[in-house]
């Protein structure tokens, strides 16, 4: 070992045993690891002085940026994937059970009831479309009374939240029915951007990414005994798909056909579309127990 | 490998191959080794889904209490020991070169000429303190001409520009004479904390550190053709060297003896001191060549 690499690694080790003295063990246990791997990453990449300078500037402009309206560090963490691997660590795979995905900052609590059958879209602007599919557990078995909240935004790239006019649209949950099945109307998703006007955005400019979103549509479904399940459903054929997702939230095994029917094709529960298309799109979720750790 | 490492470890491959299309060759580097240095410590503690949220928040506070005034991300990378392993790889050891430590806030460009035996002081509250030593090369040649600024807080752990009446005290400059040597008066140097109204200041708490710098007197020192050197002194015996220096700046090299002499021993440049004690120290400084590398 060099003089300089014993300088290094002793400066980390000090920093280290600063922390030594912090009463909640699992606080000790993350600024120790947080301080190992930051300073892990100034070393491997020689971080000069001036960089170091110009990303103090950067989480300055992402801070100012932030408002109760606008969250710039978690679109930092999205786009750095981190956000995604801390759902990754918390959502273990457990046999065939669904995949979970970013929650975004667009749920809202005590979304309307839209009940089996029901239309969450309530206005949306976009394509009508048919979701369907049974709530199951790893065995097979169906789960009666899963609780299904859905959301997304409408076919201009907004949830009804970004709109200053109050609505409620693009939101709503039902439960699964006995034999753990359930249906609703929404409309069909589209991509969008996630907010690129800030330090985020420059910095997605910079890396030649795209600060769009696949389309998706949010599901949350929760049941007694069963870990709750945070995911998307994705679009096949979506050009984005193929682009890249600025926030890594696809998984292949959310990808699900959204069938276009032309105008004049029957709805399955009889409901009048007039010359509209529609599309129809199925859904089929796994829960994991909740006590699988 | 278990299917769980597969996709965390995919993930990770995922958005590091994002950064594939940025321009700048350095950026890219810089962007795609955060990414796998920010993924491993995730995976490593398996970050909980509420920690993060707390982290947000926490990096949330630090923007919003973040002004011209106050800087509290270089506080948070200060006490993290960041900007110290920043400074430790910008300013590799060589030879018997005098070792750097961290710049600090509290620099200013064109400082007073306070010239060789001058006081910089000017009249921030303290003890006189006399200062000599020499600027030398790593081969022992004296350096002449060398520009050596000074700068401190005062005995009150306050440095001029946090006064509000824009006093210029406890900071200046001179230069080394043709055999290298320099001396200058100024007042011996004490612990101060830094800034611990903030959530810099809450994590040091709870962590159980102290927000205190231990005493230091800073300088940069400047000539053609070496590396400009930007280090402190600090005051052997100050017991916050023993309870830790809040900012890792702190090298055994540079503590220096702050010989307190008693009121009434005459002062090596017959100035007037009265009836007050005064202190000297020495500091000996060894530039780098500037070519080092």
């Amino acid at each position: 070992m060099t003089t300089q690499e014993r300088i290094e690694e002793s400066l980390t080790a000090e920093v280290v045993a600063s922390f030594a003295g912090t009463a909640d063990p699992r606080l000790k246990e993350l600024l120790e690891a947080l301080t190992r791997h930051l300073h892990a990453f100034i070393r491997e990449v020689r971080l000069t002085e001036d960089e170091w300078t110009r990303a103090i500037e950067f989480l300055t402009a992402v801070g100012h940026i932030t408002d109760e309206r606008r969250q710039e560090f978690i679109l930092l963490s999205d786009v750095l994937g981190a956000s995604m691997q801390t759902i990754a660590v918390n959502n273990e795979a457990y046999g065939n059970a669904t995949e979970a995905t970013v929650f975004g900052p667009f749920f809202v609590e005590e979304s309307p009831l839209a009940g089996d059958g029901g239309d969450i879209a309530a206005g949306a602007a976009g394509t009508p479309c048919w979701v369907e599919g049974t709530v199951r557990d790893t065995d097979g078995n169906p789960v009666p009374g899963a609780r299904i909240e859905v959301w997304e935004a409408d076919e201009d790239g907004f949830y009804d939240v970004q709109y200053t006019d109050d609505r409620v649209a693009g939101r709503g949950h039902l439960f699964s029915e006995a034999d753990g099945s359930f249906r609703f109307w929404c409309v069909t998703p589209t991509p969008y951007p996630i907010p690129h006007d800030g330090p985020v955005g420059a910095l997605l400019k910079a890396a030649g990414r795209s600060p769009m979103r696949a389309a998706h549509l949010h599901f949350m479904v929760s049941a007694n005994d069963f870990r709750t399940l945070v995911t998307h459903i994705f679009v096949e054929g979506d050009p984005q798909l193929e682009i890249g997702d600025s926030v890594f939230g696809v998984k292949e095994s959310l990808v699900k056909k959204f069938e276009e029917q032309p105008a004049g094709t029957p709805a399955p529960d009889g409901r009048a579309l007039g010359d509209k298309p529609w599309a129809r799109a199925r859904f089929d979720v796994v829960l994991a127990p909740a006590d699988l750790r």
